[in-house]
Order: structure tokens, then C-alpha cells, then sequence
């Protein structure tokens, strides 16, 4: 185990590290396994070895150019990596959340690039496509074209079934006809369509004999593959900066009579024939609509690790540097670290547990995630998959924007705790939020998302309310099975701060808000329906403080209940006692945060003892983590060069590379080239123009 | 009044603009009143003759070196400008607020380095200088020199008066030596310092025959002003890339031995005699250093309207586009604008509210603070001025953290409310909330800072608990000469929807709330004191769910009170209508947010009607601000040249806007230079090195 854990360089972070209560490498071996680790070192080696990944010398934002020059680069090289090919991904499916990891931590541009132009492409003509579009697939393979993905367009983007390209089936030229009425209806945000791609998947709504059969998915050339310009009959481009991600190129594509041929239709689960008869084994044409989109889940379960993987650089380095950045102290000689206040503890902390929690949770639903492919592609376990998808659907429908949300607020404090500095480029942590703020809104707006998640559980309150067995494959909801039971038997479980700490006592306090807000949030639905709204009206006005709520409490109950079966499996006292201590923190920091009204106004607490209790222990943990804090970002930090930051490196240096970093600015010292504006400014400003 | 504000151009958003209960005319007039619309008229005008102002062609970020000489330039101009010289700026108290503002939304950059290289410079000199100095001040004002002021070291931000840059007497040389023993001791984040500033107030541990006086200001000459390079023994250079605010030259200087002349010290409070001897009118050290540092409260007056400015920018593109984009709906043929929904009002209509209340109180606390410093130079009330300038310093600790957390909040909810369009650059959104980040750190990071607002009122808690009378100059905390009465008779002031939402409801529960929150954090105190611990843990133990609770409810109670005192002023009763809304809304908003727990932790509120009546007002509140939202941002949004963002534009062609954005980018349709990176990737992407 050593050999595959280096110790950090001794310096001012030993203070902490002596202090820790348990073996940074145990826990890290215990969460990760000796296996990943190893193929995590490996691939941090082969990706540290090409220049293109290794950006360490730059501590300036390149030119808009230049970051898609690099990112197009580092996007073909990771489809030379055998380390990241299906077959050494899918050996254990604990590697494929770690890869990702690895590769968004180090370049996400180019990673995020790589999965749509690359696995997205292919993965969508696997499962919607037949052998007539074997070429294409194996074309993309040996890299001959670029693929990309266009759903989205300029004036519809959750409501996906309003998308307005069309694509005219021609009897005569036995060819579609891809149309978009204006701009509205051009598809964009597709990444890789702006520069490179050369093949698009483009969803239209398929049209034959005037009849509009719904969205259908075909295979669009776009470029020359040889010269990369565009094919005439279309206009394609790129969208121009971002607020983050500027290394993908994120397009637009607008058809004007674009003829392609029949065949590409992706015609899995609809054809057009010859001659132009629409021919489909769905009869609802929602059913076919829903599994045209099936891929969106694994995407959306993808995101959920992405979350917690900017979400852990940036607690990386707050961590480090509060405890290495001393201010104030009880007298003038002895100041104190950051980490030793309170308010600092606060801020921190509970963003370290969630960190963790999201981790061990997004590794297991990205498990589950393949699981489900596996036995989809196999035709196993059919009977169960419909449930499995549905949960897969619900479950990553809150997962994502709960990591995008906690993860964006972990980020925002990262860099508030890390002071002034903090502000710096060199810092890191600027450019950590810009890229994560994607996820905000990508692969479905988080809060017209979740609204999917509160959907599959009122389904099941008829089932609750008449005591009905509640199992689904993944288990997150068979404890509604005694929803009645907990709404009218469940009590605050706790008289003290010990008992307060308790996983079992957090899960109950969970438990009891889920059914509670299941009960309300019915109830709230059935008010509007009776003030002769209609369901989508009475849905729309039941989402705040109803609806959401109970979206979010169901996700973090959730998580929580994957993690303690995680720390079921520890062995070592040590390690089981931190991890319960994160597992508390997160689960009452949450509680307090978004539902501590909701347990009054609810009836399960009365009176100031429970929001006491809950507010005492989550100050108390933070308090006994302060020691641990450290070890607990060893555990989960990438390694310096990628983590890239000045006051997060992990020998603690902060001064050091803080100085470093201002004088080899290529503006540190050199009078700027303009210098005569300022000494003559009377002159060369105010009389000229520029 | 029609001449001075224009009406809208027709189009999308004329369906909302119908709808509006009051005419935003008549509202932005009240508001600000006719002279203080025609200044700002005029200076928009002027700025916008100068090309260096006006930016809306530039659609991509400029490189690092432009935006530095942009800003350099722009900084220049506002000091040629007549509008803006202390004459015009104070014939109007209300006129300095509003040309920070204007200032601030064309161009933050530049705004500060102004400020900070100009004004504050200046300033400092004044009130901490005499005589003697009266030629920098001169200089300044010709522009022979520039000025910047440097206070923060790199090891040493917050906690003042552990910086360790020494200024020693030497009485051979009659002249002061400046030194930092390392680079923990430099100088830093010194706006205007990195490229251009000529001069710079340094604040030092004056030291005479080994004996340290504590922090002075000195004036340093730093660089020539004629060749603008540095002079010999000292490094002083540029911080390098920031998150946001590029065009300001943030500084550091690090000083070796550098000469300056005794006479440079600034000796209005404390002295050196020609042969050493130090000399100062204050007995307590600790009083000499507050008045040295007095001028700190006027920035964070400043910036809570600054705070203001940028969130102002981002809600009305956020509300903006929502009143025209639109999303799903009822039936397949009518999608229906975002502002229809329940969630998006919640998401965006507590932040416009919080917006108005801001600027209300903002503009106030500026006019106080002015009549503050100018009661101070002509010593005109002088008995009030200590207690004044506590409350202010009070006030401005809580309203600059509070202001700047509710508008990070508002700024980044426009964001996402934008959908996937928000995250471009166009939007505008992006590069507000990277600029307005830095309002978290600078002039007191926000958690350390709001710790003066707690420590204020906690000692008055003794006074409380005596039933004394409390009047404090600027009235922010009279009502607690009840708190005993309000603490025990007290009662939750609502039955129904109609009652919560009263103006008067609202500020009995805020009270209540701040009288709790005192007796809480003054017991914690306490109890903490009990357990040994010093003044300096027990304090520093006693923030989370405490003290800082309790500085955010006071001065959510003052900005509420404050606002209504403007709305007492209404005359016409549709703007009384929607003011009243708009109190009501941000009071209970943040009632809900940050303290519905503590009323039943109180026990103030018992049972579920509390918290279902703050929650349904709320909605109730939102829903029928809907249709006014579009006309309330109308009366805030700067013009289009200013907000410049393709879904904010007044004409709400967000549309036409984007694509014209997209199709002006230089990379829109252009092929790459390194096409062939992609074309023949295996050659020359794999095969060779960057």
C-alpha cells in the first residue's frame, strides 16, 4: 500500500497532519481500493507526460485561440490512451467515475469535448441507430470523422418536444429535407460543432405526407472531413465565448434545405420507407419519444461526479490554506490558523463532508448507471428494467443539481475563506467556479430537472397512504413502504447532542421529512387542482417550499443511506469514526441549511431543543474535524500540478509560491508598453481618441 | 418629466410593460427625482462620446494588457470630467451614490483605480496629513503625480495592526527607513500600485531608538514620475491575473532599506521631533490607530451601493429575458413565458425586491455618511460625532457583508434563470458576478467585518436589560429602549396572508428577532466564559447561529425601516402599492431564508401557521408581482450601452440579439489556423509535441 501513497513534503501543514486521528492512506485505500489507485497514478503519469496537459508554467488566461487549439489537442490524445479505451474502463466500474475525475480535474474543456465528440456520438447510434450505420461508428472510431450532438436549439431547450427543425422526407429524392424556419429553431450549444465536428446527430421532427411523427435522430454531415469546411446549405459556427469551458467549441447549426440521405435516419425504434410510409413498434408516441432520450440519464449521472470533482479542488485548497494562514489570536505574538475559528470551521467543513458523501454516492450511482447499461445491452434482468431506468431517471434527476448546487456553494465559500488571495488567478479557485457553472444549466436546467424526481414519488403516495409495499430496484424509497407509520408514530429521535449525531437518528429525522413533504406537497396539488386549475398550473404552483423540497430531502436522504452502507464496510475503528462524523455533519448542516422550519412547521420538533441540538452538534463536529480537516483533503486532493494552485499545493507553502507566482507574471515588473499614457496623459489621452 | 426619461422601443416586452400596476416613470422619478435623472442623463452622455467608454463592440474578453490600458485611460478621463469634481458632486447629496453607481456599471475597473489612485490618495493626506503635505495633494490634483494607497500585506489583511513593514528614524540622515524583513511583510492588492502609481500611502510600525509606536502613514515616493520606473531599493510590481476587475494594477511593494524624508510622515496624529523624539496628542495607542484608520468606513459605505449596482445589472437582464423567453406550457401550441411560473418568480423576484431595498437604503447611508464628514471638517456637532461615527462604522460592518452576499446570490440566481444562454459572455452575467467578487474580500473580508456590527449592539445589551433609553444619531437601534418588553409581550403579529404582509407586521418580528438574538449570543457569551475560556474564544466561539445572526437581522430590520421612510414619502398610491410589495417581499423572503428557525427556536412562532403564512405570502407576493416585474427593472436598468448584454437589451429582441452576437464573433465561421490539428490529427497532434 505505501508504494502506490507518497508521504507530502515535510512544511507548514505537518502541524495538521500530526494531528489527524487516522491514516490519510487507509482511508484512501479503504474508499478507492489499491486497484484504482494505482490506475488513477497511472493515468495522472501518461497525461503528465504530454505537454498539452501539463499547464503549470501558465499563470495567464491563454488566448481564446489558444485554449481550443489545446483542448482540440488534448481531446485527440485522450482517444489515444489506452488507459481510457472501453475495455480498460469497464474491468472494474469503479474506474470509470475515477477516470472522469481524473481527466475534468485536469482539463475539463477538453474532457467534456472528448465525451460528446467521441463516446456521446457513438454511444447514441449504438443504441437508436441499426447496422446501416455501422460505417459511421467505425469512421469515428479510427478518428476518419468527428461526431457531435444537437438537441438543444436557440429557443427551446428543456422543453425538448418543442424543438422545431424539421426534417421533410423528399419520395422523389428518397431524402430528408432539414429545415429551420428562423434562428430560433438552429440547434446549438453542441460542443465540438463549432470548430471540428465533421458528423452531427441531429434530433428533428420527422415529416412525412405533411404529418409530423415527432423527434427522430439523424446523422448529419456537416464538414468535409478532409478540408473542414462546411457543406453548402447549411451555416454552422461557433458561439463564441463563454463564461467558462472556452476550449469547447459549442455551435450553432442552421439547415436551409439540406437534403441527407434516407439512411440516416436513425431508424431503431422508427423507420420511413422507400416511399415514404412512417412505420414504428411504438404505438404511443411518448414511449418512443422517452426512449429516444434514454441516454440523457447516464449523462446526468456523469455530472453528478463532475460536480464533486471541481467541488473537491476547491475545498482542497480553502482547506490548506486555512491552515497555513494564520490572523488574530488571543494575543499580539501568537496568532492562530484560520482553522481554528469557528466561523471558519462553519464554512468549510460541512462543504468537506459533502464533498465526501457526493463522492462515495456519485461512485456508487455511476456503478448502478453501468449495471443498468450492462443488463440493457445483455438483455438481462429485463422484467426489472423499465423500474430501474424510471429510478435511474428520478434519482439523477435530483443528484445533479443537488452536487451542482451544494458543490457551487462549496466553491463560493472555497474562495471567500481563502480571503483577498483567493481573488488571484494563481489561487485557483476563479476558474474552478467559471467551469463548473455549466453544470448549472447543462444536460437539463437543474430546477425544471428535479421536478422529475418529486413527479416519481407523489406516483407512489397512493401507494403509501394505502400501506402498500414500496420496493424499487435501487432501494431509495422502500422505507416509504412505512410512510404512515413514520408521519404518524416517527418523534424527534434525539434528547442530546450525542444522540443527535447518530446516523440512525438522521436517517429517521430524513425519513419523516420525506413523508411529510409527500403529504404536503399531495395536499398542496390537490388545492390547486380544486381551485380548477389544470394538472399544469396545479403543478406548476406546488413546486416552492413543496414539490422542491421534498426533491432535495429524498437525494440527500439518499446519498446519505449509500454512504452508511460505505462505512458498513470499515473495518478499522479509526476510519469509521471519521467517516461517521462526515456522514453527521453532512446530513444535520443540510437539515439545518434547508429543512429545519419544515420540522416545526411540521409538528416532529417543538420547542428550542431540536433546533439546539442539531445547531450544537454540527458546531461540535466541526470542532473535532478541525484536526482531521488536512488529512481528510490529502485523502481526496488530486496532485499539485494538477490542482494548480498557489495556496493549496500540498507542501503548504503558500508564501513561497504566492511570490513566485506575482514575479514570473510577464507584467510583474516591465513598464508597460504604453507607459507614455501615464506620464503624459493630459496628451495622449484627453486630446486623442483611441 | 416625459423629456428626461424616453420611453421604450416596442416589441416582446411591451406584454408585461401593459401590465404593470404603475407608471415606471412616475416610480423612478420619486425614487431618485428629476435634478438627480438629469445628472445621470448627462453623465451617461458624457461618457459615452468617449470610445474608451463605450465597449458594446468588443463581444470577446481583451487581452490582459488592453483591458490594463483601457482602464488606465478611462481613469484619466473621469478626472477631466466636470460632472464628476467634488463642486457638482456634492450641490446634491443624493449625486455621489448615483455617480458611483453610473460609474461602476460602465466601467468597475477604471471607477476604482480612480477612486482609490485619486480620491482616496487625497483623501488620506487630508485628513491624516497637515500642512506640509499640501503639495502632494496638489500635485494629485494637476496629475504631475499619482497616487495609491497600500495598507494589506501579504501575510497580514484583516488583522490591521499585525503589519510588519517598519519605518525606523534614523537621526543622522533626519529621514525614515522602510523595510519589510521578508516578502510576508510586502505590501499588497494596492490598486493603481502594479503599473502607474508614482506615490504611495504606506502604512508602517514606526519605530524610534527600538521602540515601536504602532502603525503611521507615510507618503513613498515609488516610481519617477517622469520615466515611471521604480527607484532603487524598492520591488514594486503587478499581482498578476485577478478573477475579475482586470483593468485594475493591483500592486506590491516591497521596500530594502529605502530612504524617505522625515516630512513624508503623516503627522496630524502622531510625530517625529527632527532628533527622534516621538510626539502624538493620544494617550491610548488604541484610539491613535482608530482615527488613523477612520477613513476605512467611507469605502464600505461605497461599496454597499456598489454591491447594488452590479446586482442591478444582472436582475434586469434575468427579468428581462424571462418576461420573453418562454418554455414549455399548458398545450403544445402556447408555451408561456418564464415569468409565469411560481419557481422562477421565487428565484428572481425576492432578488429584485433586495435590489430596491439596497439602493434605497444605500443612497441613505451615503447621504449620512457625507453629512457625517462634512459635520467632522467644519466640526459642527461635535458632542454626536464619536457616537455617529460608531453607528456608522456599525452599520457600514453589516450593510457591505449583507449587501454583498444578498447581490452575489441575486447575480448568480440571473445567471441560471438565463438557462444555457446565461452562460455566455454576451449575456453579460458572467462578468458581473467575477467583478463583483472581489466586494467579498476587499475592505474587510465579510465574516471578520460583520463581527463589528454584533460587538456594537452586544455591548448596549446591558442598557437593554435596564429598561434604558437607546438613541443612537442615525436611529438604527431605538427600538431596543423596549427589548425587555418586546422580548416578553411580544407576539407572533399575524392570523392570516393580509397580516403578515404589513409593513408593521414585518418589523415587530425583525425586532423581536434582533432583542432574541442579543439575549442569545450575550447567554452564549457567557456560557463560553464560564468554560474558562478567554474573551478572545469565548467571542470567537459564539459566531455561528449567534452573533452573526444577529448583526444580518439588524441590519435587514434598518434597511427595512429605511425603506419605509421613503415610502411614507409616496404620494400616488400605485407607487405606495408596489413599494409596499416590494418592502414586503424582502422582508419576508429573508425572514424565511435566514431566520424562520429561530422564531420557533424562540418561541415565537408555535405550530404550522408561521411558517405557512411567511411561505404563502411570499408566492402570494411573487405571483402578483409578475406582471410589474419588467416595468420595476425598467426603472433601475442602466441604458443598453451600459448593461450590454444580448438578453437584457430594453427592446427584448433577445433573439435578434443573439444571433447577431454569435455571427459577429471572429471565430463564428472562420476555419481554424490549425485546421489541420484536427483534419490529420494522428500526424500532427499525436506524432508531434506542442
Amino acid at each position: 500500500m505505501m508504494n502506490i501513497l507518497q508521504d507530502f513534503k515535510k512544511g507548514p501543514l505537518d502541524f495538521y497532519r500530526k494531528k489527524a486521528s487516522f491514516d490519510w492512506k487507509k482511508l484512501k485505500v479503504f474508499l478507492e481500493t489499491e486497484e484504482v489507485i494505482q490506475y488513477q497514478n497511472e493515468l495522472y503519469t501518461e497525461l503528465q507526460k504530454h505537454a498539452d496537459y501539463n499547464q503549470t508554467d501558465s499563470i495567464q488566461t491563454l488566448p481564446f485561440d489558444e485554449q481550443r487549439r489545446i483542448a482540440c489537442r488534448q481531446s485527440f490524445i485522450y482517444k489515444s490512451i489506452d488507459l481510457l479505451s472501453i475495455s480498460s474502463l469497464i474491468q472494474n466500474l469503479k474506474i470509470p467515475p475515477t477516470a472522469t475525475r481524473v481527466m475534468m480535474q485536469v482539463s475539463p474543456s477538453s474532457t467534456i469535448k472528448f465525451s460528446v465528440t467521441d463516446s456521446l456520438f457513438v454511444n447514441v447510434i449504438r443504441s437508436l441507430g441499426t447496422t446501416r450505420h455501422d460505417h459511421f461508428i467505425n469512421d469515428t472510431e479510427e478518428g476518419n470523422i468527428i461526431g457531435c450532438y444537437c438537441l438543444t436549439e436557440i429557443a427551446h431547450g428543456s422543453n425538448v418536444k418543442g424543438m422545431q427543425t424539421t426534417a421533410t422526407y423528399d419520395k422523389e429524392k428518397r431524402a430528408f429535407i432539414l429545415n429551420c424556419k428562423d434562428f430560433q429553431a438552429a440547434k446549438c450549444w453542441a460542443g465540438g460543432l463549432g470548430q471540428m465536428a465533421t458528423h452531427a446527430i441531429v434530433y428533428a421532427q420527422l415529416v412525412t405526407e405533411n404529418i409530423n411523427h415527432g423527434l427522430h435522430c439523424f446523422v448529419v454531415p456537416v464538414r468535409d472531413p478532409k478540408t473542414l469546411l462546411a457543406y453548402p446549405g447549411i451555416i454552422v459556427g461557433d458561439m463564441g465565448e463563454k463564461i467558462g469551458l472556452n476550449g469547447i467549441d459549442n455551435g450553432f447549426l442552421l439547415f436551409n434545405n439540406y437534403e441527407i440521405p434516407r439512411e440516416n435516419l436513425l431508424n431503431k425504434l422508427g423507420d420511413v420507407t422507400d416511399d415514404g410510409q412512417y412505420i414504428t413498434s411504438f404505438k404511443d408516441p411518448n414511449k418512443r419519444h422517452g426512449a429516444a432520450l434514454g441516454s440523457l440519464s447516464l449523462g446526468r449521472v456523469a455530472i453528478t461526479g463532475i460536480c464533486e470533482s471541481y467541488g473537491s479542488k476547491a475545498i482542497t485548497i480553502a482547506v490548506r490554506y486555512a491552515g497555513v494562514r494564520k490572523q488574530f489570536g488571543p494575543d499580539d505574538d501568537n496568532e492562530v490558523a484560520l482553522l481554528e475559528y469557528q466561523t471558519h470551521q462553519y464554512r468549510l467543513l460541512p462543504y468537506l463532508a459533502a464533498v465526501y458523501v457526493v463522492r462515495i454516492f456519485s461512485t456508487r450511482l455511476s456503478e448502478l448507471q453501468y449495471q443498468f447499461s450492462i443488463a440493457s445491452v445483455l438483455g438481462n434482468d429485463t422484467a426489472n428494467l423499465p423500474d430501474w431506468g424510471m429510478e435511474l431517471h428520478a434519482v439523477s434527476s435530483a443528484s445533479k443539481p443537488i452536487a451542482g448546487w451544494t458543490m457551487k456553494e462549496a466553491i463560493q465559500e472555497s474562495r471567500e475563506a481563502c480571503g483577498g488571495h483567493g481573488y488571484l488567478k494563481a489561487a485557483g479557485i476563479g476558474d474552478i467556479r467559471n467551469d463548473h457553472d455549466a453544470n448549472m444549466t447543462y444536460e437539463g436546467e437543474n430546477h425544471i430537472l428535479i421536478q422529475q424526481t418529486s413527479n416519481w414519488l407523489l406516483k407512489m403516495w397512493p401507494l403509501v397512504v394505502k400501506r402498500q409495499k414500496i420496493s424499487t430496484p435501487m432501494k431509495s424509497a422502500d422505507f416509504l413502504t412505512n410512510g404512515m407509520d413514520i408521519l404518524l408514530n416517527s418523534k424527534f429521535p434525539a434528547k442530546n447532542i450525542e444522540e443527535i449525531c447518530r446516523p440512525e437518528s438522521i436517517l429517521v429525522i430524513y425519513q419523516w421529512l420525506i413523508c411529510h413533504l409527500m403529504q404536503k406537497s399531495s395536499n398542496k396539488l390537490d388545492q390547486e387542482l380544486h381551485k380548477s386549475k389544470t394538472q399544469f398550473w396545479a403543478k406548476n404552483d406546488s413546486q416552492v417550499f413543496n414539490a422542491k423540497n421534498l426533491s432535495i430531502a429524498f437525494i440527500q436522504h439518499f446519498m446519505l443511506q449509500t454512504m452508511l452502507e460505505k462505512i458498513a464496510e470499515a473495518q478499522e475503528v479509526e476510519l469509521k469514526n471519521v467517516l461517521v462524523k462526515i456522514f453527521a455533519l453532512y446530513g444535520l448542516f443540510s437539515l439545518e441549511k434547508y429543512h429545519l422550519s419544515s420540522l416545526y412547521q411540521g409538528g416532529f420538533a417543538v420547542g428550542p431543543l431540536a433546533a439546539t441540538l442539531i445547531q450544537e452538534a454540527i458546531l461540535k463536529i466541526c470542532s473535532e474535524l478541525k484536526n482531521d480537516a488536512v488529512a481528510l483533503v490529502d485523502v481526496i486532493a488530486p496532485p499539485d500540478f494538477v490542482l494548480n494552485s498557489v495556496l493549496g499545493a500540498s507542501d503548504g507553502e503558500v508564501y513561497k509560491h504566492l511570490q513566485a507566482a506575482m514575479f514570473r507574471s510577464p507584467y510583474a515588473m516591465a513598464r508597460p508598453s504604453w507607459w507614455q499614457d501615464i506620464t503624459n496623459w493630459k496628451e495622449n489621452v484627453l486630446k486623442s481618441k483611441l
